[in-house]
């Protein structure tokens, strides 16, 4: 049994993708990081770093609790087989793209948007600064996606699914992609993706009706 | 052959230290992020992305070149078979901690040394916020090291020598570890690893005398 703590956000979405991509049933349950669950005691005891989502596989000889958005795609796609390339070049492609997409895009689009949206007094510099930044990694992606079909080479891996997660949520980072039309070609083609519709449509059905 | 190209940076130290600890020779190439040497063409040329450190492996069929330092640590690591459990939970606790620093404490210890140090004016909302989280990452990660001897089990890993990157350059970012014991003891065991320091000195000699 495989089940997910997750909600609506950029790093959640990404768990219920891979698992429709590589047809692997789960259950999901809704932790409302509006609400604060995230800072519950259940929760803070699968994630002392109170953050979704989180895998629980209760299939192997021992239950795995596991954290980390890309940590979790890496651990599906090695047990399945699929979605990362077993050697070569290839494989240190999606690598690379994992990580520049957790120490680079990921949090420059999610300070951007705090500090446009969220920050109690305006702090012009650190608008300045990640709102830049933000456009500067999607900048370094459109580059990549110049050459290449998907983000780690020809094929869809889960680098694209990381990448997926926050490009999902590119306005609240105050994202566009008007200069950057490989991002954008890319996107409409993860974005088609039968698995990927799927995935979306189960993460948006966590949040509560207004 | 391998050549590594880095400065004495947080992310550049990992590098010389795992090749230390393998065992394997590298050549170590200065790139002065001081003096804006990782904007120029040649640099840019191997990253796009304008980032130290850059590793170019020139032994397999095809030259790779490969950006990311933690992406840099998995490659060389799976080369060699050592410093990552190829299978079940240990290997997928190394991962966890790999993107736990990648998106999480880097992250927060970077930017909170910018806040405090480089910001043209004063953006106080910005210093609290980084340095909170930076103080707040390096707890969760003492809390791990409350049971375990290093960060990704009992086992020395790669995931260990990308904590140390950041922690080695804490007090750019303002943490120290009086609040720490569990990291603190962590941090002298790694330290005092012979391959750790002589991979902090290869790269603390790519810095000219003033």
């Amino acid at each position: 049994m495989l089940d997910v703590y997750a909600f609506a956000t950029p790093n959640s979405v990404k768990v219920p993708i891979v698992l429709e991509e590589l047809g692997l049933d789960y259950a999901l349950h809704a932790i409302n990081v509006r609400k604060g669950d995230q800072k519950a005691p259940d929760f803070l005891a699968l994630n002392p770093n109170a953050k979704v989502p989180v895998l629980v596989d209760s299939d192997g000889p021992e239950r795995l609790v596991l954290t980390e958005s890309a940590a979790i795609l890496v651990y599906l796609a090695e047990k399945a087989g699929k979605l990362l390339p077993s050697t070569g070049e290839a494989r240190a492609r999606v690598f690379e793209q994992l990580f520049f997409h957790a120490s680079g895009l990921s949090p420059a689009f999610g300070q951007s948007g705090f500090f446009q949206r969220f920050a109690a007094e305006p702090q012009p510099i650190a608008i300045e600064r990640f709102s830049g930044e933000a456009k500067r990694t999607v900048s370094v992606l459109d580059g990549l996606l110049a050459t290449r079909r998907f983000v780690a080479g020809e094929d869809f891996t889960i680098a694209d699914i990381a990448h997926f997660g926050w490009l999902w949520r590119r306005a609240f980072a105050g994202v566009d992609l008007a200069d950057a039309p490989n991002v954008a070609r890319w996107y409409a083609e993860v974005e088609n993706r039968p698995a990927v519709q799927r995935g979306i449509a189960r993460v948006n059905a966590l949040v509560p009706a207004a």
